[in-house]
């Protein structure tokens, strides 16, 4: 099995070994796994966010607002052009991921009428099943959840077979959050289009972490997350793109003052501006919108090809010592084996997932997630993960549980 | 009439000199009467973001969630104490104030199914009356906008006049924006209420500057904005509350995974937490209810007793300006000449208010807005304008005038 001091120089002669100094990693301890819940803070943010509070709102006060009316756009293009496959003009950041997400649901049941059927995975990230599921309930739909396969996601033929002419909109994740399987996004929308349902994306686990061409795969709606992969910060404003062909037609639900025709007029009816911006509600959040660009621009100086290609590294790095360690201790593999159908994280499962979970944040020094039932995920990230920290977690891993630290945990009932 | 020295010798005086200290107001000028469009920057607010990024985001990432999970409901909950005369319990922070206002509409309309009609003011803030307009014609209901007196605002025997058993849902500021008319929250709330329909209050021009006492008012449901008189910045998350004896039998739209009980089971289907905690939707916006929370800190240490007594004292002042030195220019007062019928601000009006806000802003130093068709708002904020602040401000307003300098104004078509 590999040497650690090999590792090491893995690490030394990694090509973006230099990208982790641009973010503030003050302490190497504790080993961070879990940037897929919450990315690593870059320096420019913090500097970024001061200034924009000293300068902005503190020395220029509501005069700033011409800095900041534009960040919906600016940062949603910015996200787009390096991430998305987008064109200019088919993304904004706005509200959260669960807002944006019922706004372009809404919008797709409304230019699907008579349809009375929504397709979602029956293990679909909860916000996302909660938001359907009222919508359903709101207008006598109904939702109807797919099982799928716990490790490789839902696959195109079981789709495809609930598809017909009563279904109005099929929303999935594009990397399930659970698992890691990456779905494929150009079938599976050409299959839905097809049967003239409406394709809703999200893209929460897999924007910054693998590289997604909407405009390739005609995909028509699509939201996401920008404080994983993107390192926005805690609850930092999420994406939403509307193909541009549709953004005139379609119409969401929350009309507000930032999607006006003509905002400062305020005496008219509502007139939705043209483009993305009718897409907007009230006014957005500027101190998670500034830390939102800092965040976006440190990925997209390297480059979403040269993430994934280290993403691939470290995830295979990660499979291939759950199978010389882990393995013989019990732990299965909760995500696809081939690094092409996975997103930026891998997912581990044992019975006792959660004690052993435990155990590693709180007495192994790594910071791991538990996702119930069995899962451990592992989000060894591209910008900042080195390989000798995948090595040392998984060493610690092992190590605890040949002690069996994890039978101490109690987890309660 | 009065002396600048006497205005000088007013502020020195004022018990409540102090509190200008709290903000970050390195320059003097230009004169700062814009405080109802975006509040100041509390010093101490920098501080805080400056520790919740480095400490918490980037010094213990995800781990520090423990801290931040409970942020709307703790700020929500001071805000009710300090301003809205709300019970513990009954107040978050979350979302906009259109989101918010998007679906506490919804909850009463869904509670007062069958009723066909929204009530709003006409001339009441736009978002509010798109949000109405969207929902009205999504449900196949009318949105009767009432006209009300440019100054004075809606009668409530008007209002009285327009209900009954078709009204579902009433709508309205309790400041008006741009006249600063003061609603009698009691009585409209009493008829309201009387009728069968259900009262939704906007507190967005009132919260922080005059007394607001829900509980007393029986006010079912309320939103507001913590960016104007709570200082809380640009795009600060906004409130929401729901009275009590409502909050588990009302259900808002949009159905996150932060309204869910048990959270982080994500197991089952939708099963909202009782209490307010299911009026939140996605991931709170943490930079933002951090903001909020220091400058709702920073207000609540003197009271909104002493801030309304000072803000009164202001508008009188402006007032008394006005009819010394405006007046005779062709000014109108926009707002109530009684100080107990206004918020914190003065409408000043004038059919060239265009012109003179921007001559005003951009040659005399004086930040104020204009509000379409004729109002000139000046807003002298009780935490941290001076009487000779405002003294200096109307001076300049007057010297243009007689200068003509507006006329040299272009304001385009």
């Amino acid at each position: 099995m590999i040497e650690r001091a090999e590792v090491e120089r893995l690490d030394a002669a990694d090509p973006l070994r230099g990208l982790r100094a641009a973010f503030e990693i003050a302490s190497p301890e504790p080993i961070y796994l879990d940037g897929n819940s919450l990315g690593r803070l870059p320096k420019r943010t913090l500097e970024r966010l001061s200034t924009l509070v000293r300068d902005g709102w503190g020395g220029r006060a509501v005069a700033a607002w011409e800095e900041w009316v534009d960040l919906p756009a600016r940062v949603g293009d910015r996200i787009g052009a390096a991430f998305l496959g987008a064109r200019p003009g088919e993304v904004v950041v706005s509200d959260s991921t669960t807002v944006n997400l019922y706004k372009l649901a809404v919008a797709a049941l409304d230019a699907r009428p008579g349809r009375r059927v929504i397709l979602a995975a029956a293990d679909e990230f909860p916000t996302d099943r909660y938001v359907l599921e009222g919508l359903a309930a709101a207008r006598g739909l109904e939702l109807r959840l797919l099982g799928a396969d716990p490790v490789g996601g839902l696959a195109a033929p079981d789709l495809a077979a609930q598809l017909g002419p009563q279904v109005a909109l099929v929303c999935l994740s594009h990397v399930n959050y659970r698992s890691g399987a990456l779905a494929d996004m150009a079938a599976i929308t050409k299959l839905v289009q097809a049967a003239g349902a409406m394709m809703l994306w999200d893209l929460s686990h897999s924007v910054g972490a693998v590289p997604i061409d909407l405009a390739e795969c005609g995909v028509e709606l699509a939201v996401g997350c920008t404080y994983k992969y993107l390192n926005g910060g805690p609850g930092a404003p999420a994406f939403l793109y509307v193909r541009r062909d549709l953004q005139d037609a379609f119409r969401q639900p929350i009309q507000g003052w930032f999607g006006q025709h003509d905002q400062f007029a305020m005496g008219d009816p509502y007139n939705p501006e043209p483009g993305m911006a009718h897409f907007l509600t009230g006014t957005p959040a500027v101190l998670g919108l500034v830390a939102v660009e800092a965040g976006v621009e440190v990925l997209a100086e390297v480059g979403i090809g040269a993430l994934r290609a280290r993403s691939r590294l470290l995830t295979e790095f990660v499979v291939a010592l759950w199978r010389a360690w882990l393995e013989p201790l019990g732990f299965g593999l909760g995500s696809p084996a081939d690094p092409s159908r996975r997103g930026g994280h891998v997912a581990l499962r044992h019975p006792e997932a959660r004690r052993i979970d435990r155990a590693l944040n709180e007495t192994a020094g790594v910071v791991t997630d538990f996702r119930a039932p069995d899962v451990i995920r592992i989000a060894p990230m591209a910008a900042y993960t080195t390989f000798t920290e995948v090595y040392d977690a998984l060493d610690r891993l092992r190590a605890l549980m040949e002690r069996g630290d994890h039978l101490k945990v109690d987890v309660g009932s």
